[in-house]
């Protein structure tokens, strides 16, 4: 049996429950290990049930071969997962509450009547999937090379009077040749004063001497994300700017060197916060440190001051501080790291700052 | 005020209802007329409220100058929103059933406690949203017109040896120049039997003569979307591709000329379906026929043969019916089109078949 189903079984035993219906795109993928659209999927301690319609159902049938049935869906797939539910004899079926609108939770509970319960849980997948894998490292790095050419490839195509969105046009051509199927997100390009909103939509504005050109892009290498930023400079980059990017700099250093197994989660979050705080910035520094990120872009670990849980080896997450300066300017500066025994490997180190 | 707000606000007094929150991005954006993303919307008889995070807060209190209040969230939005709920002293607060996931939904009614009610409704924004302003059908034409260049230019591009990876590439960097802000979903570039796949995920496939190369594009312009999908012939086409490409076009032509305000839906999807079967290849259809467009790729009114609702002037909805052959090839033909008086405009028709 794949490790993968095997440690969702033991969960389930451990947590008394004897099935589970996963609805997020991401963990599906992760269980089944094909990249999954518009199913569902449900796990029990001897069949596996996947449920998609008839646009993906052949696709399906190569793919997960052996390892569940593949069920057409036809009407209402909440009826026919309360169907196959009873049929299996499931009693406590998990489903994960943060992913299950209401209203399907509803339908599937008035399919199951009472001989059935639905149990809400939440992360079952999230925290297997947290640790990655060897070969889940292996594509997250090569989603990162790709990238990294990405921003080679962007200097080049930087110049004054281009268009944001021609910057993006060029890259989101460009990663495709390089292998990658896709961006993992939209591209931010943002320039001069855009680059003070944290996820600026790219636009017609034209870049100009002398201000921070702030690129943020990541790509999805066979399902497994990259996601880095830099900041350019044409011109001339004022004093003030320059002060900024030295902090933002340093401030990723102060949290990188904390990275270490065992470590509370929050206190990275912190470092980089204080000392941004230290250098008079401190209301200009709003979302988290950083996020996991594999087969989603944002997934778990978050990096936030928040979280106290500890971090462990083989979990991949970004380090992206960021000072926002409202009408000015912004700068953020984001790498991906992987937690190893002795402390951290950051992933993306080649990429010039 | 508003005229979209202000029926949204009849909507909930006709339902006895007292404020609305919206959790599905496409919904808010219709209703603030911005881009929104990771927000919550807040519709009251007197106020409106945007909860959204650092990130977005600058931004937001731009474009919504006057008709909501921002709430910069921090810590639980769920927490958040049921404050400002029993502050604003509302009872009966609708919530949007299928876009709610069950712990936010959860974590809200325990922050109301018994002060207030949670009540779960569905499509009251997306009825709204059915029916295109004018000036919603010309953003939808201008996404249209951009796709339709990006067909013209797909012809110059397509050669044999080409991979779908990089066909993809060039029309996702060409859209960019004129006008669109991003693809309206993951192109499809399908080559010979993977056309048989309705939602091939594009890939390294090289393109070979004598075969169907099937391209399924949408772009989005100011947030309105456009899908079109053309097959393509390289070389010479074979008599079986050529008689299964005359049926899809000719059962299209049978559901477009039924279209006229107050026809049954479902029949219009009948009348392909049906013609399709006719022919023998009732087997190898099993979409819907269509599905509305506008601020999301897929809205209502779904084309289905089991819809028994009204065309009504004003909607706007893809007419796309395909035959797929496993391990052979698959022809669709997708066009958009919009209900007029008298029967419906095809926005598409100028895009050679």
């Amino acid at each position: 049996m794949d490790p993968r189903i095997k440690n969702i079984r033991s969960k389930l035993i451990e947590e008394n429950l004897d099935g589970f219906l996963l609805s997020l795109p991401a963990n599906i993928s992760y269980l089944t290990k094909y990249p999954s659209r518009d199913s569902y999927y449900l796990v029990s301690p001897k069949n596996n049930f996947y449920f998609t319609d008839s646009r993906y159902t052949e696709e399906a049938k190569n793919a997960l071969r052996g390892s569940a049935s593949i069920i057409k869906t036809n009407g209402s797939v909440f009826k026919m997962i309360a169907d196959v539910s009873l049929k299996s004899h499931l009693k406590r079926i998990a489903f994960e509450e943060r992913h299950l609108p209401f209203a399907e939770y509803q339908e599937i509970k008035r399919g199951l009547g009472r001989k059935a319960k639905l149990i809400p849980t939440h992360s079952l997948t999230e925290k297997l999937r947290c640790l990655k894998e060897t070969q889940e490292v292996a594509k997250i790095k090569k989603a990162i090379n790709i990238t990294s050419k990405a921003l080679d490839f962007a200097k080049k195509v930087i110049s004054p009077g281009k268009k944001e969105i021609e910057i993006v046009a060029e890259l989101e051509r460009y990663i495709r040749y390089l292998g990658a199927s896709n961006s993992a997100f939209d591209i931010i390009v943002a320039s001069g004063p855009n680059s003070s909103f944290p996820h600026h939509i790219s636009g017609n504005r034209k870049i100009k001497n002398g201000e921070p050109l702030l690129i943020d892009i990541g790509v999805d290498f066979l399902g497994y994300k990259s996601d880095l930023t830099r900041v350019f400079f044409l011109g001339r980059i004022s004093s003030s700017v320059r002060e900024v990017y030295d902090i933002v700099c340093s401030a990723q250093k102060e949290a990188i060197r904390r990275i270490k197994p065992q470590e509370i989660i929050g206190k990275i979050d912190k470092a980089a916060r204080q000392y941004i705080s230290s250098k008079g910035y401190g209301g200009f520094f709003g979302h988290n440190l950083g996020h996991g990120i594999g087969l989603e872009i944002h997934e778990e670990p978050q990096i936030s001051s928040k979280n106290s849980g500890l971090l462990n080896t083989s979990m991949v997450f970004t380090i992206e501080p960021g000072i926002y300066l409202p009408n000015k300017f912004g700068i953020r500066i984001e790498d991906v790291v992987l937690v190893t025994e002795k402390g951290c490997e950051v992933l993306s180190a080649s990429i010039h700052k």
